[in-house]
């Protein structure tokens, strides 16, 4: 049996804990997979008086997580504080540059210095894993990375933020508006206090990044997404998509375009009966399409902190056993520059929920310019109140009609869209909700 | 850029040529993720002369595999020939003792022979990787031999072959009998022309055993496994079932029980709006319960030859990289004994339907000695012939009855089943289908 390996654990919150707990609980086994002992040798975190649910019996305490990361004992550096900048980097760096290996749960950080990371770890030898930065507990990385090394990849997609999944669900399945999901998801712990990050489409956009990089063999570029958040879907959005087949789910799509690669993450029609549209809750889900593997979809627990402390531990148990994948799939000299494909070339349908006045020909109009733009109809729902029933209020005098186009293009759409408002043709601002075709 | 990495690649088949096809198509990508160059040097199959659909210019042809394994040409063996013995488990063996690496989509050798074979790569230094033997494209080995590591597995299951699968599918979709369908499905190429192998589970249980080893831990152990297939079932089953709120698909589950690990394959009920019953036609699936990670799903295409060249280079791209996991996920040293779990001790629902004479009490007679036997009755589905119908035949003097027990005892439902027999409760054979929740 070898010398065992020594973790340096900074962040002890949710996560950190739970991966404590996991060595603690198994460690005999760990060691027997391994033929090495694995030990939480350094711990760092922000309140050293609070009470842990784990063994800190000889752990040493570091008060600077710097000073844990470029420790002469520790063998790997687990970063679990999160945060794009700061300490984190600053350690992550450190250990880095000191030929140590790191695991990291960390999507904000790669998303931003991923690229710079990656060439440090290669220059100085020690990894760079992070497999629970994307997809909680999903092994998402590890397949792009390794498993799927023999395929061209052309589209990587999925669910990847389990707090507006969970809001969706919700909304479908109570007809509840999107302000009295969030504070139910906030209560129950599913949302932060300050939910933007989750709902506005960042989160998932920082760990689409990642996935966009390892499958197309790109730099990390988390600046180039096209992103959308949830906060503007409706109640009579989910009828409407109930009626016409689909459901609302936020997705991110990486995928090869004419003028290069498409990153986006927004809400999205997707067809009912599809794999993603079953994915409820806070789970996530990634499929992959490759020229070889045709598709493989991977769905789990996307979040919490042992599903979490599962993924970084079985970048642990990588490591040990002497594992050395470049981190982003190959070595960072022979990457590509990312090429954005550009939002206004994208080609899909589209679902359109306008407010029309209430007069002879407003449809007529709306459907004409629509023609002329060159895009086709392929549903049209209208709703109009009662007949006979006198208008009770000035939303009375307009009327919704939700249209679904064939394929178009988002110039095509968004042209149509700034006419119809420019002219008058529609009250307030139009709904947009992309569909998605798998 | 290092040396190349040279392959000797036994049997062309489907697999076979699309794992030379996709290196040819993707030889600059490999290299550049690898950082080496991946070659086919050395080629043996069947038949010399057959026109292959990959350029053979410079490749070497080996009339015997088991020299072209132990060819000091030869770094990593392909072995993609099949069978459980003869030149197959010849040529690994050999390749192995060589100090070579191995990469097999061989399910059956490893069912039969994979201790040994794992012994004998950590005794000569070389890797055996076997992604391929299991769920074709799915990358479930990796997943339960690396991403995994860290959780104490309760349950591996699946569906594991695609043949019976795509059976059931159609036989459910279109009310047709196994008979006829097996026919289309022969006509389609999805099943062989001598089927048992598939339809009688013994596959699905050759996968189920290499599953079960990573795991559990335990040696592998093919024999231990309890085998149904589904040539018994019944287009009335599907009616029943759909019915009843299931679908019935063949699965593989191995779990940790009381008295040890529990192996099964045979037909069962699932509930029709799990993850399970949504997997159609060819399509695999297999899904991991572990204490971190709560539950898992991977699906994707079991079989074909580009995705299971897909998987097959998947392992090269990992040996290239210098990955040295143990074959079977820890060392054989530290691998336990398989203890076989006895079905009789199996827990769970039953779906039984039994033909009863057409008599007054006929049920109640069967309805008292379930309950005499401690088994408690969920449903229970009639069907009589209608009202005032005279008999038209003897099959009208009996009326099919379908029960759906409580969580009961494989033993305690045999118990019964035996005495309706002996007794003369029933005509002709009962049907049995357990349940399976998730």
């Amino acid at each position: 049996m070898q010398e065992p390996l020594r973790l340096g654990l900074a962040g002890l919150g949710t996560v950190g804990s739970s991966v404590a707990r996991l060595i603690e609980q198994h460690g005999d086994d760990l060691a027997a997979r391994i033929g090495r002992p694995v030990r939480v040798t350094g711990i760092s975190a922000r309140d050293r008086s609070r009470s842990r649910d784990f063994s800190t019996t000889g752990i040493e305490w570091f008060d600077d997580p710097v000073a844990l990361a470029r420790s002469d004992a520790t063998d790997v550096f687990v970063e679990l504080m999160g945060g794009e900048d700061g300490v984190a980097l600053q350690s992550v760096t450190t250990a880095l540059e000191h030929g140590k290996s790191v695991v990291t749960a960390n999507k904000a950080l790669l998303a931003k210095h991923g690229n710079r990371l990656a060439q440090l770890s290669e220059e100085h030898g020690g990894a760079l894993a992070f497999e629970a930065a994307v997809g909680g507990g999903i092994p998402v990385i590890k397949t792009l990375r390794e498993a799927l090394g023999g395929n061209r990849v052309s589209r990587v997609y999925g669910i990847l933020n389990g707090t507006c999944n969970y809001i969706l669900s919700r909304m479908e399945a109570e007809g509840i508006s999107f302000g009295d999901c969030l504070r139910d998801a906030q209560a129950l712990g599913y949302a932060e206090a300050d939910p933007t990050f989750d709902v506005e489409g960042y989160d998932a956009a920082h760990k689409l990044s990642i996935l966009t990089s390892i499958a197309f063999g790109t730099r990390i570029d988390r600046d180039s997404i096209f992103i959308e958040g949830i906060s503007s879907i409706e109640p009579v959005d989910f009828a409407a998509a109930e009626e016409l087949g689909y459901r609302i789910k936020l997705i991110g799509v990486a995928k090869r375009a004419e003028s290069g690669i498409e990153q986006r993450v927004h809400p999205a029609m997707v067809p009912k009966d599809c794999d993603i549209a079953r994915i409820k809750g806070v789970t996530n889900a990634v499929a992959i399409d490759g020229d070889f593997i045709g598709s493989l979809m991977l769905s789990g627990p996307g979040a919490g902190g042992n599903a979490t402390a599962s993924a970084v531990v079985g970048d642990i148990v990588d490591l040990a056993r002497g594992a050395r994948t470049p981190p982003l799939g190959r070595p960072t000299s022979s990457m590509e520059p990312y090429v954005r494909a550009k939002i206004q070339k994208h080609a899909g349908g589209y679902y359109l929920r306008l407010n029309l006045p209430d007069r002879p020909g407003a449809f007529a109009s709306i459907a004409r310019r629509m023609a002329d733009a060159g895009i086709s109809l392929a549903s049209i729902v209208q709703r109009n109140r009662p007949a006979g029933a006198a208008p009770r209020s000035e939303l009375d005098l307009v009327q919704s009609v939700v249209i679904i186009t064939h394929e178009t293009t988002e110039e095509a759409v968004r042209g149509v869209l700034a006419q119809f408002e420019a002219e008058g043709d529609v009250h307030g601002r139009p709904q947009l909700i992309r569909i998605e075709e798998f």
